[in-house]
């Protein structure tokens, strides 16, 4: 087991009804005068927009709404609501959505208490120290951001798509009620289980050996995923199978299963450099990248796949080689049965873009000029892997 | 899935070596005059003693001593340790050693800002809301008492054992170095291991049906538990082992496999009334007590019992009854192959003690006069638990 510091202080409140919370978690957590930040407006026509209102109102709390936060969030809103944070004098940022809105709240959070440019902390030139706090309502079990270090955002200058992460990140407090997710479209639903799914990979592919609890705890995880996946597809308002849906993706993301061991993180950063060329929601992307991903790196160490497929997905082979290949088949087949895309051609990215690929994601690590730690990729290894995706 | 708030804010250094961050972590959580707490010595045997008084000078950190915790920690010394915090004007409580000694700090730690009598805490007569911060470093895997909210303490009057469960409890930061745990007797190595586990079977035995993940990471711990412990048992300074047993501790009793669900602990209370009686180590009382309360409850919830012989013990029969008891039989197996109890003859528990206990047990909820959720149980059915234990 490698050496580890975890802390993971973000606060939960789960269940049905959780939004009741909200008033008295903010006067708990100090905030006064809040920014209520959203995305395209789904929440009005739900009803949530009206609950928070009410929670804020009754609670005594002034605020300023932003909203229009797009999946894959701008840089450009990010830095209107640090001038608005300023200008309002906001003390504290309230994000209700999907993981979009609450990264863009934290790339917020962390640029109003800045003097430089927020961008800098997207690409390592510096590191926040601070943040004005955060807290989310989470309407799209995905990103894992209610409880997670992370921020993902994308600069619309260059079309970079960057992750930070850092611990001041964690949000303050999260309210997940699984009735919140009952109207969110099938596809979305999807792709926020692939998302989770593969926060879990990324963490299960390592070559750090002897983690055994980890591993187990990593193999729980997706095996409720894949276990509650067709129930939330096929009757959206089964409250049970949401609820647990909703947990995953929290579980798969707050780090606790990163305790022990190296993750590998190469397909989040190749499917990010696909979302910033054409939008392709991170779900979808990923979905296509993952299973040729395992392709192509598995050879590096066999028992690891080996032990994926048995315990995942309960094939025993007595070749190990087969095993593995017929894992990845069940990987492959669970992601088509909720409606996931599996080639680039289907989401319109040909074999033109590929090269370009390659060169922009293996630039996120300057030094090394690799991604990934199961098996640090060059740019020529990510064509590889986007040819196998074609 | 029922409704839950969860937060665990304590901060952990894990891994060998991990004492050199004690003087940073001090000095960040704001630690200026330091009660140094701990057990009967045996940190002075093995090094990490001086390793702690070196790091508090090198910290520039004023400390003083208080030795002398013996498991089931004793009221009387926590009221010397509040004496003693008052006149040294003590800002900090930092834990050296097991459980005991743990939750003797966290019994300080409350006291020390309270006016009242601490054992009213431990009474339900009052509840507390601030501590005096306290920090761990572990020497024996078990109680889980280094990221729990909870306090086990004995009132030497009345032999009454009784726990506290409040989140002021959550230590500010703990610190797990597998290597402080080669030296622990294997006996002391061996109930760790039993309560461990039984930390998650006291919420894994639930009532609150669809709560699919937690299961699985009950599950996942539990067998990671098994798969570690004839390892650490024959090969003491195995670290790999060392450090999957330990952080398994801390797994079990963080209240992340608790989301979810209503958990029973009728088998710790019940244990918590034989220690009081004649200072039998708790892992070796719940050796002795859970098979039994397992065979007395069964039949309240096969499915779940039939769960958990398949899922931990791979255990599969036609007939449920079957596998229920084979289940039960592995466990109480496991626990003989790692040198624990199986009955109360053998720690001197004699059947005319039964009656008595199942009455001081079940005073413990003054309102139900029963104990435990999955099946309340009487003092007549605690009577009969300890029959089958006998």
């Amino acid at each position: 087991m490698v050496n580890f510091n975890f802390k993971n202080p973000t606060e939960i409140f789960f269940g049905k009804g959780s939004v009741d919370q909200l008033g008295p978690a903010l006067k708990k957590y100090g905030a006064s005068n809040v920014l209520f930040h959203y995305g395209g407006g789904s929440i009005k026509t739900h009803g949530i927009y009206d609950q928070v209102v009410k929670a804020l109102n009754g609670a005594g709390i002034s605020f300023t709404e932003l909203g229009g936060v797009v999946p894959n969030p701008r840089l450009s809103l990010i830095k209107e609501g640090i001038a608005l944070c300023r200008e309002k004098k906001i003390d504290f940022i309230l994000a209700v959505g999907g993981g979009s809105v609450i990264d863009s709240a934290k790339g917020i959070g962390v640029g109003a208490v800045y003097s430089g440019d927020v961008w800098d902390f997207y690409t390592d030139k510096a590191s926040p120290e601070a943040t004005l706090p955060v807290a989310t309502i989470l309407t799209i079990p995905a990103a894992g951001s209610e409880a997670s270090f992370s921020s993902v955002v994308t600069n619309d200058d260059g079309a970079y798509k960057r992750p930070l992460d850092v611990p001041v990140l964690y949000p303050a407090f999260s309210i997940l009620d699984p009735e919140y997710t009952y109207t969110l479209p099938p596809y979305q639903t999807a792709c926020g289980i692939c998302d989770m799914f593969v926060h879990v990979c990324e963490r299960y592919f390592t070559q750090d050996m002897e983690n055994d609890l980890t591993d187990r705890l990593c193999e729980a995880t997706m095996r409720a995923i894949i276990n509650n996946a067709l129930t939330v597809m096929a009757k959206p308002r089964d409250y049970a199978a949401r609820a647990e849906i909703m947990w995953c993706g929290t579980i798969a993301h707050n780090n606790i299963l990163s305790t022990g061991r190296t993750g590998d993180w190469a397909s989040h950063l190749i499917e990010h450099e696909l979302s910033a060329i054409n939008d392709v929601a991170h779900g979808a992307g990923l979905s296509i990248i993952v299973p040729n991903w395992m392709k192509y790196v598995y050879k590096h160490n066999t028992q690891r796949f080996v032990q994926f497929a048995e315990r995942v997905f309960d094939i025993k082979d007595s070749s190990p080689e087969t095993a593995i290949n017929k894992g990845i088949d069940a990987l492959r087949a669970f992601f088509s049965s909720i409606g996931l895309p599996a080639t680039l051609t289907e989401i319109g990215i040909g074999e033109d873009s590929f090269k370009g690929i390659g060169e922009k994601t293996k630039k996120f690590d300057t030094q090394k000029g690799t991604v990934g730690n199961f098996y640090p990729l060059t740019g020529s290894d990510i064509e590889a892997i986007l040819k196998l995706a074609k």
